[in-house]
């Protein structure tokens, strides 16, 4: 297989855990990196320079089944012989803390979206080419599919009203494409980030001083190690505190 | 408060475990029944004789804004003096057990509304006429909020992609009120079914012998347990089985 | 079986949630209570005297094997045509809140003595007896057996090293033994009490202000309307807040 | 660092995964083996040709107080400069799943001994040297102790009564080691195996089909990357499956 190029999908990727991701899958697949604001914002994600450029191709996708159909499309004609076995859904929900009735329907609605709808489609979109690979020879993974969880994702808290509905959706999704696609060599994960990422927009809000955060480059080892284990022993859900 | 009339709104209501849950209210609380069939459905539920007619309200309502809008418009025309403190939210996932790539998007849409976009529009409704209540002088409580939940609600199996995702949110839609609210005197509570209900529709399915599902009566006991319970000993969530 | 006198045995009778327990028991059941202090504490439990004396037997146990044969004995000489048909297991860990480093082994197994080998001494005891019985014709059950639960079931913290442990398997116990008996018309139920008990030790240690604490006889009431529980809607596990 | 002995600590040893952990923890440290029937059942681990004999040190250990304190001291004597940061513990219980009924409060008390009380003593054992430690310049730990879970952590099945309060009770001593001792630079990890090691004990009593089982190496590759871990994003717990 050393002959074929290995493609990671990442959606929902801005300066911070996916850019990480993405510099720590680096070495082993091209990088299609999506997102609302790519390509333009590509400059912004601060991609360290050993990338090579053309193991980059940064398309934009809100999520929606229109988008990622198009941006399938692009990667077909792009890599058409690539192998793509890697997807990440990470996608942020858009904080909104306000008090339960001064939240409107469509508060909610943006949360079961970025959630839970876009990760749907990611997987609609990824799982027919992961079950059309060879088992990779190491892993024995067709693919490997990984989610990003946070604490919402386990326990509502007062103010998460419209934000963890579509968290503990995402679990849902992981857990069932798990139990359904883990037998078919497809390794699906969820990874509870337990706390604060030490991110620039963070450090812009909250300072320096993320002694109690957890550094993207570090969650992103984990996964890494994620997408390297074995078949027989999978991982379904860790956290990261 | 003996001269007030009480009324419980239940959403969801068809033969089965809400005909049970509003007998069981019915002896402390005026009824209104809220479902997308109804009110044209309201003979089918067999509702007992033992009910006064004049303590039923079956309005149409399919957990939209709109149409609960309306409901509660018409409910405060009817019983215009009376004190709204119970709120059920018993909607059914419409079942889809197909393999997750036959499955659209469509359906996870359709599992999120019922499974939480409605459980969303109940509460908006209710909790500003819950908060507006005094403390009953019995239980404490200014207004009690119970959801439904089912197995899937805490675990998705291999064939729930698009129905685990609604049932995971309002379970976090429950958690996150019952945090928000229940400081201010309102009971939020998720019972979770695990295991098959015997109404008339699983019986034509699957045969008399139901000695291991659970009995629509049985289960609308614990509900009425649940809205009698007194405020320094809530219960945020329970196993049925 | 209106004739049958029905017994409830309690292990853990201290002054607070047990002796709440007890008293809404006491219309429906005699009374078997057991602890380390019992017979000479009972003055001290303040039981109303609305319970007849002689429905009630305070004897010793500090549930050990030998000490509940003994009991068990007693109680069968006492009552030699009794039903006993309801087992609460409420011994309190004693709190022990040192680092770590600062324990000892032996903090250790006191927390799993009183965490889980009395549970399953007094079930060991209990649970035979249950199995001879013929089901409550009004619930179907042969026997309940719950037992009371914490915080620390659920969540270890920091300080709970040698007091989680036995709260864990006391749970654990619990469970194991709902999916072996409950088949056998046992209702086995494990009780979350999520919070501070307002109980005379607390209001001594802490004051009188207990707004936020669960009220011994509100806590009670749940374990009443679990005891009336129908056989095919049984609970497993609640919490209370 | 690179000329300190670093040193890994495995409590309950046998030819399966802690064999497989040894061996892949060999490459950075010498291994300290413990276990009821060492250093006799040496042999018999089939330990590869390719860890030197001089980086294993094999002593007997029941987990008891007494046993641990000796091969402490025989490690201090062996490797007085090692630099111990790393401890597994790994007991297994020993299986026993007669119905309730026909167990004895010794079967209990053996699920405790090896589910919770060596896990402490080991502990008890090892904190204090990792708290002497500097931080690991890569990993920012002064320490890493890993607990082997079970599916019977989280549940306990109706045969499970004297095995799981044991593994309960062990789930919830990592978790209050991790919250006391995680902001001290230890790194407390919780293994849950879900499903069958295809050791040769298995092989033996089941066949040689094994596809569905977890193999030791593919399980050792995971407490692999648990150790190597960075500070700011450690995991407490993960499944295997």
């Amino acid at each position: 297989m050393s002959s074929t190029r290995r493609i990671a999908v990442i959606l929902g990727v801005g300066p911070g855990l996916s850019t990480s991701i993405a510099k720590s899958l680096s070495t082993t697949h091209s990088l299609v990196l999506l997102s609302r604001s790519l390509p333009d914002s590509l400059p912004k994600l601060n991609l360290p320079s050993t990338i090579p450029k053309d193991n980059i191709l940064a398309l934009s996708s809100d999520g929606s089944t229109s988008s990622l159909q198009k941006a399938f499309e692009d990667l077909k004609k792009h890599w058409p012989e690539g192998r793509v076995d890697v997807g990440i859904y990470n996608v942020n929900q858009k904080f909104n803390l306000n008090g339960f009735l001064d939240k409107k329907e469509e508060d909610l609605r943006r949360g079961l979206e970025s959630g839970v709808v876009g990760a749907w489609n990611l997987s609609q979109s990824l799982l027919p080419l992961f079950l059309s690979n060879s088992p990779d020879p190491t892993t024995g993974a067709k693919g490997v599919l990984l989610f990003t969880g946070a604490t919402m994702s386990l326990k509502a808290g007062g103010k998460f009203s419209s934000l963890a509905p579509g968290m503990f959706a995402r679990r849902a999704l992981s857990q069932s494409l798990a139990r359904e696609f883990g037998p078919q060599g497809v390794h699906v994960g969820h990874v509870i980030i337990d706390g604060i990422i030490d991110t620039q927009a963070v450090k812009g809000m909250m300072g320096e001083n993320g002694n109690k955060r957890l550094q993207p480059d570090d969650i992103a080892q984990t996964y890494l190690s994620l997408v390297n284990q074995p078949r027989s022993a999978w991982t379904q859900e860790l956290d990261l505190r």
